[in-house]
Parts: structure tokens; sequence; C-alpha cells
């Protein structure tokens, strides 16, 4: 099944990529300006995906994730629209060179061609991936959810509609079931067909994917982030950046889990952090040391295990470690992280830039929130997903992450010799 | 085994990776000069690997990869100096954006830090690849070929001796033992403690990998390239073209192997192309159409097959195809084709436009030979493999491909709103 989907898939990317930038623009306003008109009778439609699957069970949080109210729905508009705003992420030159033999050698940025989307609950993924690809002419086989089921269909009919309305082939957008398990499976081994699959979700799907995946992948997600208060940090600094990191969105990949502090500040900014976390109702996991000075502060926390160490809480919980140096913030940040985002806070410049040289991941924060680690924040205007992988894509990926290169070689009649 | 060669490998890519620009050179001119100083030595080592193999019944086209002679040696040197000659791949800032809360970032280019090479018979890649691998400030992870144990182990203890009289770490090069066969299975599963596995070979080798791996990998080299000569191709450039794709390098993953001729140059195109190959002593394979053609010429060529069209012949034979129109031949291309480099011949510079926005492969060329997607050829200087996927790299790989990213985010204390 998934091969013909793919197949059909390809055909419309190619017409798809002969098309104008203009045209692309066309069909996303559109789109949102579909979504717009079909507000409430996606609410309504999500709603009973949302009924069905309280009656199942889901927990409030998963619940959260998967309802669509009018505002949502709103801001799913507001985003397709702004992806429209942004440049065409096709042509560009990337490298041009005319050799002394006189070939013209361009590198430029095409589609991968086909892109196959594995995600979870929330189904403004739809959308979001659904016009990032086809900004950058990609066809997309959407994999959600099966607990979005109703949703899903609706948003990608939506889409469906206004791309024939539109003139183009409606293939460009298609959704593979998931009442049928075997769907992701199909995908993932859909080598040849299927050009790349990028899973969004928990870990474990990402790990399935990588374990059983043909195809090419980009791994996303996955964020135990650490922020190390240096010997010389400044408290005004770090607190601020210690709550924003922890409390302002603790579900997200970006937020803080462990936090790593010189042991020199000991008897002033470690207490400062435990009071404030416990202000922010943050449960703490502390290892022995720091769990003496909570108790004398008369804090209840946990004593930490390596088990929290590279646990990706998702929630209102951090470990908090006293450490000799930075060389021991770095050892442990290699050990439990990864490699998504990490964070200093200090005064030294040089032991800011140590641990920048030191520190292996997508991002290095000197002095601000890990929660910048963000394609709308990092000037990307959109975001189909942030790469956990040094492949391709390392960090927030937006449009151009979605292109591959071809290189266009024109004489006139050279050969090798 | 390769988790501890691979710990090892990650500390001295740390170590490497502070060092500078100009040190690396250093060394890489010191292997060189190593190299050459050891010439007769290398020579006679590698005698013994072709000795042995020759009396296990090697075939004399894998004898000959096996070989170095000492003109060979000296073109490894002589490589290595020349890797040495390119500009720093570390430390490119790709983006560079202040945001207006003041934020600084940066995009820059790191290493990888450790990356395997998985190889066949050819002793030359142990260095070619080691080098690059250390330019680019990567460990290497080489495991060559059981066949050339004898040279790649006298290759690997010479570079990780100069390595040691530099004053670094001798870990940036191990070679992972050929005898057993599970530690190339060992490396492929090695995920987080590998960055990166290349393998470079046969099709089935990549085959493997791709289907083994649980580490990242860049699949490289199969090759079913293809030559179409247009309706308005030009004979005077088409010929020495296709005879240049076929004939110079028959071994090379750029080579072309399949001839596709639009069918109004029936009568003149064809026929020029099927006596110019027999010149060449080359070995054809053809359509119903063309067969009965080569047959009044006198040329004595087989029944193409599905099997011709999608193998990679490595040798001098080749398949001939009559088409339609150019649609026809990239329906053909796109069935069989593997994505490596494809050429169009014409002087009709629409159809050589619509040729390359229909072509989903690394290269195009129009009115050139296929022989030059090369590394060297396209001015990187040094290869170490030609990508044959989408992700990450596509063609020749140089220096930079060697290289992932990492944002760094400059603050002074902001957090997200």
């Amino acid at each position: 099944m998934i091969k013909e989907m793919a197949t059909k898939a390809r055909i419309a990317s190619r017409e798809l990529a002969s098309t104008s930038y203009h045209k692309r623009q066309e069909v996303l306003l559109a789109i949102a300006k579909s979504i717009e008109s079909n507000l409430l009778e996606i609410v309504k439609t999500n709603s009973e995906d949302v009924a069905r699957e309280r009656g199942l069970g889901m927990n409030e949080s998963l619940l959260d994730r998967l309802t669509l109210d009018e505002s949502r729905v709103r801001a799913i508009a507001a985003a397709t629209r702004k992806v429209a705003t942004l440049s065409d992420p096709l042509g560009i030159v990337k490298i041009s060179r005319k050799l002394e033999n006189g070939l013209e050698l361009k590198q430029v940025t095409v589609p991968f061609g086909v892109v196959g989307m594995i995600y979870e609950a929330r189904p403004n993924v739809t959308v979001d991936a659904a016009v990032i690809l086809l900004m950058s002419a990609n066809a997309a086989l959407l994999r959600g959810s099966s607990s979005a089921r109703l949703t899903n269909s609706y948003l990608v009919d939506l889409m469906r509609k206004v791309i024939a309305e539109q003139g183009l082939n409606q293939d460009l957008i298609q959704l593979v079931p998931s009442e049928d398990r075997d769907s992701a499976l199909e995908l993932l081994k859909a080598r040849g067909a299927v050009d790349l699959v990028i899973p969004r979700g928990s870990a474990a799907l990402i790990r399935t994917v990588v374990d059983e995946a043909l195809v090419p992948t980009i791994e996303t997600g996955a964020g135990v982030c650490h922020i190390y208060f240096d010997a010389k940090a400044d408290s005004e600094k770090a607190i601020p950046i210690l709550l924003n990191a922890k409390t302002q969105r603790p579900s997200v990949c970006n937020a803080v889990e462990t936090l790593l502090i010189h042991r020199s500040r000991k008897a002033d900014l470690l207490p400062l952090a435990l009071l404030q976390l416990q202000a922010n109702k943050v449960r703490m996991n502390c290892d022995e040391e720091c769990l003496a000075i909570a108790k004398t502060l008369g804090i209840d926390a946990n004593l930490a295990t390596n088990l929290n160490f590279q646990t990706e809480y998702g929630s209102l919980e951090i470990n908090i470690v006293l450490v000799d140096d930075l060389d021991s913030a770095v050892e442990h940040i290699d050990h439990f992280g990864t490699k998504h985002t990490e964070a200093i806070i200090t005064e030294d410049s040089d032991e800011a830039k140590r641990f920048v040289s030191m520190i292996d991941a997508a991002a290095v924060m000197i002095n601000a929130s890990t929660r910048f680690t963000d394609g709308e924040e990092m000037g990307f205007g959109a975001e189909i997903g942030i790469s956990n992988q040094k492949l391709h894509a390392r960090g927030p990926m937006g449009l151009e992450a979605m292109t591959t290169t071809t290189w266009i070689v024109s004489g006139n009649g050279q050969v090798r010799s």
C-alpha cells in the first residue's frame, strides 16, 4: 500500500517542483483560509476524537495535546500563513564554479521528493508538517496517531481539496491509515520509494523508527538538557534562566532536566536555586551533598539516581548535582546528555569558551535559557522538528532542511583526461 | 571491543579539535614524508598480501586493486600533501544572527567526532580516509579488508607513530581487526559511541551496511549512470563523451552503463556509436531495434534484459536502447538508475533544462562526461567517497562533508517569554 502511495506522491512532487514559488505560496494561503472557514467543523470533529479517547481512558496531559479548540485552530492557520511568507528554499545556489576546462558547475537545492512523517497525538502536526513540505515541493505521507484519526482525516481532506482547487495534484498530501499498525513499519521499510522519514514524538517512538528504518530518517527531539552554574555565575542571570528553562513549558524537549552547580557556589547559589525551585513547585532529586543542604532549608527532596539523570521528565521535576569544576560538569553532560542543548551561566568568558569547545550538542547556550533552541526563536520562521543527530541537519529544522542538492554541470563536449 | 576503541577515539578527537589548523597540516605533511621514507617497506609488505591472495585464487582485477607499487605509494603521499593544503573545514560560520532580544546566534562547523570506514581491497583508502578525517579533527576507526591486512596494519602503525611524534594522541587512527568478521557488525551497531560509518566498496557491502546499521551511515558509490543522446545531439560531442564515460576507467562508479538514443537518430548517431564502441572493444547489450541495426553493421551484440539495465558492469560492457523522446529516457533512468550521475547530449537548451528538472540524481551533466562527478574534478581537492543518498551530502564528499554544525548562542541572561 505504501509503495503505491509513494509512487503517486513522487509523481505529484515532481509536478510541484516545476511550479513557481508564487504558486506554492498561493496554495498555502488558500489552505489557511479554508482552515479558518471550517473552524467550527474542525473543532467539532476533533471533539469526537477527544470524547472517544477520554472514554478509552487517555490521561489529561495527552488529551490536552489531542485537543483543538478555536484558538488552536486559528494558530494553525496563522502558522500556515507565516510559512507562506518564508523565502523559497529551492534553487538556492550553494556552490558555483567554473573549471579551467570551461565546465560550469552549480550545486543547487532541490526537494527530497517523498517525505514521511510519523507522529503522535498532536493533530496540529498534520498541517504544520504538510505546509512546510508543500512549500519545499515535497510530497507528504502523514502517519499520525489513531487517537487523532478523525481530526487528521478531516484536515488532510481539507488540504487535498484546496490543492485540487488550485489545479495541483492531490497526492501531494496523503494520510497513511493509522488503524493499521503495520503501516508505520511499511513506511520505514519503503527504501527507494520514500526518500526520508521524520519521527516526531516520544523517545520510544523515535528509537523504534531508528531501529526499524531502512529508509533515511532524521532523529528528532529527545532532550535531556543541562544548565551548569559556573564558579563565576551571576545569580541575577542564573536563577531566572533556571526557572525559565524548567517551568515555562516543561513538556518540551528544550526544557532543562539537570542543574549542575560548581561546588564553590554551595553556600549561596545552591540554596537560592533550591528555594526558588521549591517556590515554583518543582520536585527535586539531589545528590547527597545537595540533599543535606535542602534538608537544612526544610525542603523535601529525593536522592537522585542514575535513572533520574537519564530521564526526560517533561514535567516540573529536576536533578541537582554539585560538581568540582567545569570538566566534571562536561563529564556528567557527556554521560547523560542527549546532545540537544547545554547551557553555562558564567561571567568568565574563558570558561564559557572552554565549555563551548568541549560540549558536543546541537546548541550551546552562554547565559541564556535552553528554551531558545527552537525554529521560531532562531529565525527559521517555522520548524518541522528539532534534529538530534549530526547528519544533514542539527537542531531546529526549517524549510531548507527539507531540501537536498544536485550538481548541474554544463559543458560543450568536455571529457576527462 | 569497538566500544573501547570508540571511547579512546572520542577522547583523541576532542583533543584534536582544540589543536590549530596549522598543527593538523603539520601532521599530514609528516605522514606524507614518512610514507615516502618507508616506500620500499610498504611495497614489500603489500607484496606479501598480494602473494597470499594470489595463492588463494583472487582474480586479477581485485589483485590489481590490492597492489601498491612505488608510483601508487608516491600518489598516496602526494594526495596527503594535497589535503594539507585545503582550507580549514572547522569553525566556518554558516549562519550568524543577532536577535531583537540581544541574543547572538552562530551556527559553526565542528567535527563529527568518531567516524568509522568500512572498505574493501584498496589499501590506499586507509591513508586517504585517515588524512581527510584527521584534517577535519575526526578520529578514524578503519575497518579494511582482511586481504589487505598486512598493508593496512603497516600504514596505520606508520600514521600512529607520526601522530605520537607530533605530540598528539595515537588513538586518532585505529585499525579495526579485519580477521574478525563480527567487528564490522559491531561497528555498525555502536550507536552513541560511533557518530558515522561510511562504507566504500561493492553494492553488496553498502547494502549490508545500510540494512544492519544502527549508527548513522552515508551510502556511497553504486553508480548505474546513463547518457541520453537527444534528437538534437551534436555527434562531435556525443561520441567522444560516450567513449570517455565508458572506456577511460570502466571500474569506477561514474562510468556509464546505459546509452539511451532518441529514435530520430537511429540512422546516423546510433550506427556511429555502435561502430565506435565496437572499435573500443566494448561488449554491447541492445534492445531489439538496436540489435537489428547492429547486425546489419556486422556487430556481434546481445539482446538486453532488465538484469542488464540494473547492472553496474565496472567493465567494458554497455546497454543501448532507443527511446521515443526525452520523457521515455527519463522514465528508463528513473526505473533503473541509482541517482548518481545522468547526462544529456543536446544542442537544444530547453530540452536540457527539462532533463535537469526531471532527473533525480546527485549530478546532471549537459554535454559533458559522467566521469566529472568526482571530488578532485569538482574542486574539493580530495574525496572520502561519493554519497549516493540525499541526506547530509550528495555527490562527492570533501573535507566539509566530514563536519556537522553546532549553534553557539551568547546572551546576558535572556529567558523566553
